[in-house]
């Protein structure tokens, strides 16, 4: 076994994980030809829970300038608190000194993440309610905190300390039983900021791989084997290679011998060399939107709070997305071949914050009447329309869809990137509109759509016309 | 001066407080002759925040059937924390007993009441931008913490134990200072639950009176001296008669002497023999919206959670008003000739929580368009359509305004009780629509006004017409 | 009446607390004419208790140079260590910075006293031990907080906040019950640092008395008629005369109608012009040891942590007083007239500190062989010997008593003082020898005693010598 | 290499341990050939310092008659409070209840060791002036958590969790530069009750060893590089062979190649075939003491307070040693070839409990007189005199000493053991009298000394007889 080098063999021999004989080898030409399961691509809408110990101090401010360099990138962000703190953020700083005694450490938040009010079976309804079809837990964040009890995370995981329950468990039983349509999905970071064994191997130039193979890579293991994620949503790896985690043999090994060989999907984050290059589906950077039609499935990330994943007690209404910006994003994705992971931060305390359920409940409403344009979809022959903005295309059998973000003037919509010949077989209708189809008129190479009276129009929000027969120009 | 109890005398001894001369008598029947100061009626919406140590527990569930008689209501009431555990209401026992230690009580909350995002500027601003031309704060719930650093309230106030600030004090000068047109008030409860001279009194049948004496008056006094509020919104009098409190004293001084003698509006529970019948302004009960027009100017106190009038860190989305909801009861109440108090809990670290935000923004969004036929306006003839459900009328100058709740079918509106005879100086317009004067065409009694086309509208909800030259039928 | 002031009718007012029509009138010419009731003399020794929120910092460092003129003295007072902070005093400013965050105050601590260890019982059977016939706890100190559920301190007492627990009453019960011939006292601070309503009359110089009226005066009269305490033991008092405080009406009625009014003793700390003339006994200063004989019955309070009557955790072994110097204040003051009243500091937790309970069994083991001439004794012609240092005198019945403190160079003692006429019926014995009588030579005017082996002495440290028919030089 | 298994193999590569090829072999044959350092059996007293976690609740009540089959003993155990708790022990399970929320975790005491007042140079003062020679630190007692920042225990050590500081680094640090004469030495707990890796290990009868090369070893080779320690006291070994846990392998590399290789020795808790048979030392059980001569060195580990290793703020002073106990043991251990290692357990805050301070200060009081016959003396031909109870001999260079618990009556010593032949060269002397021989008379077999007048001597508590010439019979 040529590839198999030495450290990887004490892995095995500690965590008894077997070697991969299966069809995909541990490196990257064989796993990209593994086919992407259908169902994530239909699926087009997750949502994304961050949640930890960051969600007790839950505070985050703009950077300053002198910090704005810090890797949790240049918003308020609530989850890389004690990082920021450590880099001297001013605001978290100032924060910890106003607050707490000096010598109050982050470890110190950890028993007061309570979770008293987490009612798993609430937010899997709530989730469900938001149109969603998976979730993403942050199993564990760069904190290093395990959501669940993991062997290789003594004491400091939510069942030695805070919660005092295996939340990864309890949400993806509850997710299971309550709404088996959706699907279950964890995110996990590979590094860790302040953990010693990474921090030796990061000082190391990542020649030594204590930290993968003692902490890394067994918790990988564990939680795929414990609770069988139909996504595993790798992040924090961006310092190093993906030969330095390991990436290839434990996806060899998930691809071809692991519990959700058949049905789990990957991210892109498995290595410097990795990101943006190899995986299910790509993710490039945080609120990934490109705007234009992509060769691979990709997926954006972003967050109703507009400056954080974590939950900030701190925040203000002025930071969070409203529905139409949200729909915007949702829209847009689709059209361009991505999903959208639509991120919420739960409360120390386990609840959904009402404006984020608000948010959701908006969007589900909005997907309980156009949601047929979404789900299932495929991108079109343009995504886009070239004459009016915020015009956006998906296609599904023989019809094609146009999202409409605002209400045309006048109640006409110009388009120019389609064309309905005439004839019978031919037809333009609205979602959410039961008064027969809508009259369109070709002039000069521009469709012109009558919009019904609004009144009639059961969407709030962004409005989506079908039209059957329809060409590309 | 026959009237002086002997009691009173030892108050003013005490508290140097000056015996009225002023002229109003300490006598309902004097009192009831003071005219309303005219801001108030014109003012139409304030924002009532409930704050204190209750916003620690943070914490409500309704009511099961064994203590659903408790006088905090039925609901699910937050800031009734301390009495309901003390009556052993069931969800409030099991979650002290799941949470806390054995021996924890309630005091042991404050020091957690930290306000330390506390930023009365802000909420200024946000009352400003919501629309609302008044505030009232509790100065003093039910459970005694005072608000404001009193004398005669040693370490149970918000100077000594918890957020260490004078709430009422930065709070005042920051509305004054950066929104000097929305007028500032104070709530203050007569009673305490467990104050132990409270208790006293009572176990005496209210025949004596120590607890007034040295806590209650003199804290009236106190906070009208040093905050000036222009309402004093009293609560907490139920069990006793206003003899008792000593309301007529107080208030023949509040009116008469005080420094805001010639402002200050006051409400209606100064006594079991005073609620709904004397004060500037009736409240009668919590949500208090008779829907018809009442003789007396009155207030209509409500709460966006509508199971609580604290922060409730366990409510979800369903407990909470819509704008629609909001709205309607907004239109009702200024129409049947009621203030709106609309109630919002700010968190123990001092925020307004985003979903209150979201509300109150939203509500202010509409009275940036709609607002013309709210403040300063005047109940007409009717109050509500006896045709079409949910018109609701007031009326300013010549100008007639109709609230339409629903957006008519058809887009044409029919309406019964109100005429518009033809010929010059009578019109029919849209608040928020530029499009000009709207068709109105009487038809065998019936008024049919033509919508204009939704899209051109800019009010999102509900819709106001005003009407020159209009008759009431 | 024309001695009954207008605020003490308020009081009597508000209070109910009768005038006394008594014997002993409320001026000190009059007072000063009660007799001593007889138990306090012969009890000679007491035990003083300091409990109270200062037991959770339970820290005090000696004195910097700058704030030495503080009223706590100058040695590292815990029980004063919020005046003490308030005044910038330089280690506890640091102490508070070091460890606690920068809004937190002292009325934070009182939830951290716990006293779940608290055994009244055990401490009953410890006291009885250590041979003390009475004890006095510091019902309340300066900071305000009362150990017991004042009616007049709400949610700053023992019984709202920190042990949840009757403090004084469990105490004063435990004690009467288990050790019957043990009297029980209570110690009152008159002021109270950073009461507002105390300020405010510091601020008016004594010329008001809204804090006398409604808070010193009827917390006396609750605590005397709740637990009939047999010493009030009054302090805080010396920034006002005795007719601020009212103490003169006070004890008029405590002598006269209360209902220890035939038992009850009070200490001379009632006013500043009180101290050291008034009462039934003396303490003039803390730690009062004259070393003379004193015309009136007087008592030395002092600490077995020299540095603090409250506990220290921060104290060290130096700090303490040795068996050796225990007993030497002990004889001293004894001998001179006067009471010991040895205090020790409880922990937080309720545990008296065992280097505390060491000392107290040892003194109780010391009594029990010499208790004889302690107990009941009265001072000598003598108080100590002209020739040889460290030896003092009691009288009782016919015997006197020399308490030696070292034993004699050469195992002879020479006396000066003291002449033995030869014959029959004198006699020189040692308590804790049974060896029989000692022989004791003049010579010169010298009575020269041979003291037995020590080998054969039961006694470990001051010894004590019983004259009968001997005579003062 | 045939010794070396695959797993410690793995151990290598993980730790870079040197492989010894040094001159002692990774077997007991080979291990028990070292000779002990010479140091140790000349320092005859240590202190034993228990500090962790269980600082914290520091509690413990005696069995229950339901749990003394505990490992923990059937004493209070306050160290072993997590394990007894956990094992439903009755005293400890009511307690929690009584004092702590339900889910209050042993982790979460952690933040609570905050160790404030810790000034290690205070204690190593204190431990010189007790007359130590060498002091023992628990580096990691079963709950697993370290007084060092270990990089194999992140977030379960002292300086991320708690005091925030390097407690073994500051300790070591403060000895050896404030009492260079005194050793500095570490307890290391190989098992921990909770750790699932070691749990895993167990389920599988100790067939796996994860636990051991991923946490035990690597934590030994740790501290001993780090702090350099000069005794290792294992412990927590019980439930394996030495086998398991690698323990001849640790002491080859500790004994050939360590940094201590010349001085360290260790106890012999390696593992259930161990104790009691290999080591530097016996320590065999807990408060080990035969009474009579060993054939090999042994060490008597015992505590002031009679029922606990860690503190207890609940104990009481008939919970503790006096000094004659103390004394007792001290001499009967030294006499018969052990060296006393005497524990103390320092509170959360970092202080040495001022009656183990006064413990202390007694027992060096006694040594500054007595030392001479302990320091460096060696068993002699008779431990104890067989007719004399209390009477203990050791030698030294010419001298014979005997150690008398009692002074005897009449103030003469009968001794059976030892004879004294008459003539020049031979001489009875007692340490801390100055007054020249003692007279030793023979009669019948019996030696009979006699004692100067107590008065002169100055030792308080055993007296030490020291002889020139003498024989035993």
């Amino acid at each position: 076994m040529p590839h198999t080098p030495l450290s990887l063999l004490l892995l095995i021999a500690i965590t008894g994980a077997p070697i991969c004989s299966g069809q995909y080898e541990p490196n990257w030409p064989s796993l990209d030809t593994r086919p992407l399961p259908a169902w994530y691509d239909e699926a087009k809408i997750g949502i994304f829970i961050h949640w930890g110990v960051f969600s007790v101090p839950s505070y985050g401010m703009p950077d300053d300038p002198d910090v704005g360099k810090l890797p949790g990138g240049n918003g308020a962000t609530g989850e890389w608190f004690w990082a920021r703190w450590d880099a001297n953020e001013t605001n978290n700083v100032e924060f910890m000194k106003q607050n707490y005694p000096p010598n109050f450490t982050y470890q110190d938040f950890a028993p007061q993440f309570t979770a008293e009010f987490f009612d798993p079976v609430q937010w899997a309804k709530v989730f469900q309610a938001a149109g969603a079809k998976y979730i993403v837990l942050t199993s564990k964040h760069h904190e290093g905190y395990t959501l669940w009890p993991s062997i290789y995370s003594w004491n400091w995981n939510a069942m030695d300390v805070g919660p005092k329950r295996d939340l990864v468990g309890d949400l993806a039983a509850a997710v299971r039983s309550t709404t088996p349509d959706v699907k279950f999905g964890l995110y996990h970071s590979m590094f860790e900021w302040f953990h010693p064994m990474y921090l030796e191997d990061a000082a190391n130039h990542y020649e030594t791989d204590e930290f993968v193979i003692k902490k890394t890579l067994p918790e990988l293991y564990e939680i795929v084997n414990a609770y069988q994620p139909e996504i595993v949503w790798s992040d924090g790896e961006w310092k190093a290679n993906s030969s330095y985690w390991k990436s290839e043999e434990f996806l060899s090994w998930l691809f071809s011998d692991s519990p959700v060989k058949e049905t789990v999907v990957v991210n892109d984050r498995w290595g410097k060399d990795a990101r943006c290059h190899h995986g299910s589906f790509l993710t490039c950077n945080d609120r990934y939107n490109p705007g234009v039609l992509q060769p691979q499935k990709w997926e954006n990330a972003l967050t109703f709070d507009k400056e954080s994943w974590g939950y900030r007690r701190n925040s203000v209404m002025a930071d969070y997305l409203s529905i139409e910006e949200t729909l915007a994003q949702l829209i847009s994705t689709i059209s361009c071949g991505g999903n959208m992971l639509i991120n919420i931060g739960p409360t120390k305390e386990g609840m959904l914050p009402p404006i984020m359920q608000e948010r959701l409940l908006q969007m589900g409403s909005w997907l309980d009447i156009n949601g047929e344009g979404i789900y299932g979809s495929k991108p079109w022959a343009h995504q886009n329309d070239t004459l009016t903005e915020g015009v956006w295309y998906t296609a599904k059998d023989d019809a094609v869809y146009a999202f409409v973000l605002s209400w045309p003037e006048g109640d006409t919509l110009h388009l120019e990137s389609i064309q309905l010949p005439e004839g019978p077989g031919t037809s333009i209708e609205m979602l959410g509109y039961d008064g027969g189809p809508l009259i369109g008129v070709e002039s000069g190479g521009v469709l012109e759509v009558s919009f019904p009276p609004m009144s009639e129009v059961s969407s709030q929000w962004a409005w989506t016309l079908v039209f059957t027969g329809a060409q590309p120009t």
